[in-house]
């Protein structure tokens, strides 16, 4: 694909990212992407075709931004990481997630209830929920972390769903220190109490 | 208000939850409630005028249904009862919800959502979740347990949380086993690591 293309795509895809996350599902159409883009009138369907196109873009791009967060963040770390500094990076993570990028993760959260009615959807967020086991697995493993694979699934799972209750509950409650018990509680619930402080 | 009113206003919040869970929150309008309910046309936005009080009454209807449950399965319970059946408790709590209830569950997702862009239905949900941590604070008393207020707070988080992710997740995901390790995790991960094994 030409750069320009690649470039485009992004672009695209960010828009609709921005249009999910403001005006809900029901909000996502070709022209709101082209509008939101500043890209002239049928650009979005030029490059996605159908809705369900352009709904496996946002998704794709928002997982792709996630991982590029997730990596630049282990970069600045000296493995082996221990018990605290992981739940410190997952809070950090959350907080950023419900706060500074609060738009796109909910956009996430769109999706992910689309999903519920879109079986298409929901294949395409099951195959990069898989993608982001892998992923998280293979970080732990730089880190010095020997989390088991289905341990970094239930991980996942539960770090998901605390950013939903972030995002959907009041404001006040986007905090440092919330975001910090949350991730306290789900490391210890899911890998057990703590042997060895790190 | 007279039982007939009563009973009316029951039958379409019923409707309108049944209507949030299958289309979403764009699906909700007053006649698709009519239409939902099998009352005549117009029924809906007579005990309803808006559109906030039709979101409102769903979500009070499901807050009703769910303390119902809750207490119908404390009442099996004699106090106290130890760690171990909390967290089965919760587990089958949860794989109810995510599976012979799961309409109503999705349509807490919708509304859940749609009040981040509704500041009207965000105070309704605030309101109902503070009346949900007295509830289950009684409850935990009731049953012998002594959790903290806070951990009561972060455990409803939790819960409702593990439960999108259950919900808007590959259905064959939703097994009992799952609920339980999910279960297991919020307890452990809330609570601290057990003391004594109830």
């Amino acid at each position: 694909m030409a750069p320009q293309n690649t470039e485009r795509r992004r672009v695209l895809a960010d828009a609709a990212i921005d249009v999910l996350g403001r005006q809900g599902v029901h909000g996502l159409s070709h022209r709101a992407v082209d509008e939101r883009s500043g890209l002239p009138a049928g650009t979005a369907s030029n490059y996605f075709r159908s809705r369900d196109a352009l709904l496996a873009a946002a998704m794709d791009r928002v997982a792709d931004l996630h991982h590029a967060e997730m990596e630049a963040a282990a970069a600045l770390e000296t493995a082996p990481i221990g018990r605290a500094r992981l739940i410190e990076m997952l809070g950090l993570s959350l907080l950023a997630a419900a706060d500074r990028n609060r738009i796109r993760y909910l956009a996430v959260c769109e999706l992910s209830l689309e999903a519920t009615r879109r079986p298409a959807l929901l294949e395409t967020l099951t195959a990069m929920n898989e993608a982001s086991v892998r992923f998280t697995c293979e970080q732990h493993r730089a880190l010095g972390l020997d989390t088991s694979v289905e341990d970094v699934r239930t991980l996942i799972l539960l770090y998901g769903n605390a950013l939903f209750g972030l995002l959907t509950g009041p404001p006040e409650r986007i905090t440092r220190e919330t975001a910090l018990t949350l991730a306290k509680a789900l490391v210890d619930g899911v890998l057990g109490p703590s042997r060895s402080e790190g």
